[in-house]
């Protein structure tokens, strides 16, 4: 066994293990449970000895895994862990003669000591993310853009609103981009379910429906109503009754960092005596004037020092936990905005605390609610697995796609960043995403949104450039890896934006402005991963990651899907097939189909694209079969 | 610009900055303050553009540094950071063309996007480390076994005690090993000062003196009394004041975990009628049984949750803060024992809060005084500034050390881990210590313990096994690199011991029994440190690290050391001249001088030793000058 640098090929013939339930016997464990997890060794790896190091209460500790397994090309080590704490992570020293060591964790074999961060973890707090986002396929909408109902042409329009019509280009003029409105409603989403369900969407996640100034409306105006230019509250209790009744579930987006300066809080705290009222301090306050999100004299912050407030946001049968969440409201989760900067001021930091407790709140009066935080740089010290169940994946998913399949004539630039998006091969790709995912916990991943673009960023189709063939190449590694997998509205019809705003554009129902070669891509890659479980639920091993092409596995015990994208024509990759046991019988799932030979499986690309392949496996592989957990 | 592997040789051709006094513009900021940075670029790298990435209040910034000075070699960048938070982390992005793209952080140069745990920071946190603990070098002396003064002969010895006469070899067996006892005493050290001052020593640390029932006293009876075995109160009274004339500092070790069984809280909590007094709640108590220190019966855990046992400790005039440090009590700072797992038990950790608390409380009674947790595997995560000034280093020092170092013959554990320390090159030694200094503030790095060993662990001299020129390797790093380098008594004679315990001998006062060729390797390095105001203040730029060589800079305004190790003879390692402008009209401050050229400079070695060498360097790069900070 020699530890080889994560950018190198050849890791079918390494050992592995991963958070997933092939390899981790309880995805929700209880503190104080134990839980079995699972090495597999391939045999040309000559493991001799295998420990697994945890660190209860902070100090490190090794215990013996014992051999449970021998199939003809690995060996199964098995060892249980005792969830002494909240979070327990753990890692696995391997190790033969005298001087052999390596060290396997969440970002490969190293041979020499390296820090916990990207140590397995098992997770055993409260309140746990719910089953039914295991890998679902989230759908974002930005309601003044997606559809238009009947019912919109009877509003008034406010008197903030620069009036478009829905062919009409968006204008990104400043003084204009945030006050265009083309009257989105909900009801026009009711009307065009149709679409989300044969797109195969399991989530619709709407950016915020509060009554705002302003098109985002990330200015609330209140958290207690739904606006009316959207159709009001009861436009989404239809909404939320249509979506339930075809299987989908429905999230929202909630400022916890600031509201608007229209919100009712906001206009009694710095109005006439505001100083004295209780909404004074829901806000921070410097030399008499308040401070803005970034500086945004529209968004003023709040301050989570202040216990009333948050009991008035997460405890109150008012609040954005009672009032819109579960049964009472019909949302079935929050997405958090600014996650990453709420309750962070100077000298103060309760972020963690906000994030608990909102999560807290949701286990007690919602628990079937997800709770899905924004961040859109290094999430992974805001990710302990206690507060939000997950984030969007942008440092850890989303920029490294960008890195491998921006295009090379484009000047694709990362939300503010100074200097445009390099352009990066495979290795440095992968290496890259395992950084990011291996330092939160498994069961924080899959509640993770991937994405490779949003309300907030360059259109992936605009992003990819050229015949739009990238798209391919993108939406492939979005649906078929551990997460749920997040698109924006009108990324599947190959809708264009060279930034944020650019690409909110009005969804153009008339189909022929739809890239319907893209639509039938982003279709057959759903129908991958809802026909698969190995797809939505297994585990992760990386197989290949090198210049123009990336190669893994997705594995449960019943099911192993290979999945194989490639930016561009590239050598043929040589596989060897004793590692891949069952490939024979195996069927597609999207794209051609591999050349499986006796001793081979051969893996070419003439240009862009994806493939999914999958079978049963017929190694006999150890389980962790129906024991009961003690 | 090419963005290489760590391990890779050729660094002195790269981008470079630090957090030492070279390259910011002030150590200890205060919140709010601005700190300028300085960014060093060799003129081959090519950078044409230099931003600076913050993160304040958790959202990404980025700010363009300017090109403040060019050299014959060097461009020099400078910005201007504000302290917003506590902690202000930073890394540079240094851009070219419109696909060039690279990272520097701690670890070095990045081509791809990577987290933030190895971004440079600013802390600006209240109490920061004391000045006189930058660069001191400390000696860890295990008061039963250092020295003996006549007085002890006196004594009575305790019922507990194993007697030992002082040239008996030590007794390791099972109920035995906790209690030989040699009768060393705090007066036996006075007695020895003169050995102290002769070695360079700034700091004399004590394991624990509190009394207690075994030769380690880590099970303390008492935090309010020195043991009367080491001559009581009044003994400690004349050691700091003999310790202070001298110019030396002196540091006791308490252990904020647990207490003996016989300490008086615990005697009261688990007496009759027990239950009923407030001492009971100041520890662990499960199913009416109380929790000792991994299951240790002798070392009852203590409960910090509990406030009034916080306020006892840290706020009350007989606590271990006030009656000990500073004016009232002489010490000049706590080592603190199992730091690492204080306040840390199933669902509760509190293990920050009590840091802060302690340096809080510290800053308040005794500001001059040093706070230094025990930490003997990841640290990096309980040091984020706000706690303990500084660590135990083992795992960013004393482990990569012992990798490169070990006897190849032996059989080197460490700390009960169930194999052996591997042996590794130095391009592997190199990135451990990177790996895991980078995660902690240069003045959290600055104000640990480097060590080769403790005692609690293998001695340095039957580590290295052979003839013991190992030693001269691993004592070269101890005293050359940016920390406060620790030695344990006896190390300097060459003293041996296959584990902790074994090493704790008594100190042999008959000069033939020590090994003098070591005693002045030891003699030699601290001198040179003492003399080097770039050994103990400068900045660290890594030049080689390969095989059997490693090499480095410590690098104040003022002057250059070169710092070159060899583990074994290898072949001449050749640096190009012009990035070492000055070395011509250096002085050699250790070892063998280097061969100097008009175009390189060439660093052999015919087996293991170290060099020092110091210039002042003639290359007139910029300088924070004496401009006063805002």
């Amino acid at each position: 066994m020699s530890p080889r640098p994560a950018h190198t090929v050849g890791w079918l013939a390494q050992p592995h293990h991963d958070g997933s339930g092939r390899y981790v016997s309880d995805l929700t464990p209880r503190l104080g449970g134990t839980v079995d997890v699972l090495l597999r060794v391939p045999l040309e790896c000559d493991v001799e000895t295998v420990h697994v190091r945890t660190s209860p209460d902070g100090e490190q500790q090794f215990a013996a895994a014992r051999l449970v397994r021998t199939t003809d090309t690995d060996a199964w080590w098995s060892a249980t862990l005792t969830c002494h704490n909240p979070v327990t992570n753990y890692r696995f020293l391997l190790g033969g003669g005298p001087t052999r060591y390596a060290w396997l964790n969440g970002t490969g074999l190293h041979a020499r000591d390296v820090p916990d961060a990207s140590d397995f973890r098992l997770v055993a707090h409260d309140s746990p993310p719910p089953a039914w986002a295991r890998g679902a396929v989230v759908y974002q909408i930005f309601p003044d853009r997606f559809a238009r109902s009947r019912a919109a042409d009877r509003r008034e329009q406010p008197a903030w609103a620069v009036p478009a019509q829905w062919g009409d280009p968006v204008d990104t003029r400043p003084g204009v981009i945030a006050q265009q409105f083309y009257g989105g409603d909900l009801d026009g989403v009711v009307e065009h379910l149709d679409h989300l369900e044969s797109l195969g969407v399991d989530v619709v996640y709407f950016t915020p429906f509060f009554p705002a100034r302003s098109n985002h409306r990330y200015d609330a105006a209140s958290f207690t109503a739904v606006d009316p230019l959207l159709g009001g509250d009861a436009a989404l209790r239809r909404l939320t009754k249509a979506a339930h009744a075809r299987g989908m579930k429905v999230m929202g987006d909630f400022t916890t960092n600031h509201t608007g300066d229209a919100h009712e809080w906001f206009v009694t705290a710095s109005g006439p005596g505001g100083r004295r009222t209780p909404e004074r301090d829901y806000y921070i306050w410097e030399d008499g004037d308040y401070v803005g999100w970034l500086g945004v004299r529209s968004l003023p912050k709040l301050n989570h020092l202040n216990q009333q407030l948050r009991t008035l946001l997460f405890e109150r049968a008012d609040g954005v936990v009672r009032k819109w969440l579960g049964r009472s409201g019909g949302l079935d989760g929050w997405r958090v905005d600014v996650a990453n900067m709420t309750g962070r001021w100077r000298g103060t930091d309760v972020n963690h605390d906000v994030a608990r407790q909102m999560r807290d709140a949701m286990g007690r009066h919602a628990p079937e609610a997800l709770l899905v935080g924004e961040h859109v740089h290094d999430y992974t010290v805001d990710v302990p697995g206690d507060g939000w169940h997950g984030v969007m994946n942008y440092a850890g998913f989303c920029k490294p796609v960008w890195t491998w399949l921006r295009d090379a004539e484009g000047d694709p630039n990362f939300l503010g960043a100074p200097v445009p998006v390099p352009l990066l091969d495979a290795g440095a790709v992968v290496e890259t995403m395992r950084d990011f995912t291996s330092r939160i916990p498994w069961q924080s991943l899959v509640s993770s949104f991937n994405l490779v673009g949003s309300h907030d960023a360059t259109r992936v189709r605009t992003l990819v450039g050229g015949d739009g063939r990238g798209v391919d190449v993108a939406a492939g590694l979005l649906f078929t890896l551990p997460s749920m997998p997040m698109l924006t509205y009108g990324d599947e019809i190959g809708m264009e934006g060279a930034f944020g705003e650019d690409g909110r554009r009005p969804m153009p129902w008339n189909e022929q402005h739809w890239d319907t070669r893209i639509l039938e891509v982003y279709r057959s890659l759903i129908a991958a991963r809802r026909g698969s479980v190995a797809l939505r639920e297994g585990g992760l091993r990386w197989v290949h990651a090198d210049g123009d092409a990336i190669v893994f596995l997705r594995e449960t015990a019943d099911e192993t899907a290979l999945v194989h994208v490639a930016r561009a024509a590239h050598a043929p990759i040589t596989l060897d097939a004793r590692h891949l046991p069952g490939i024979a019988d195996g069927r597609p799932l999207h794209g051609p189909r591999p050349r499986v030979g006796t001793r081979s499986v051969t893996l070419s690309a003439s240009g862009p694209g994806a493939r999914v392949w999958a079978w049963r496996p017929t190694d006999g592989g150890a389980t962790h079969g129906r024991r009961r957990r003690r």
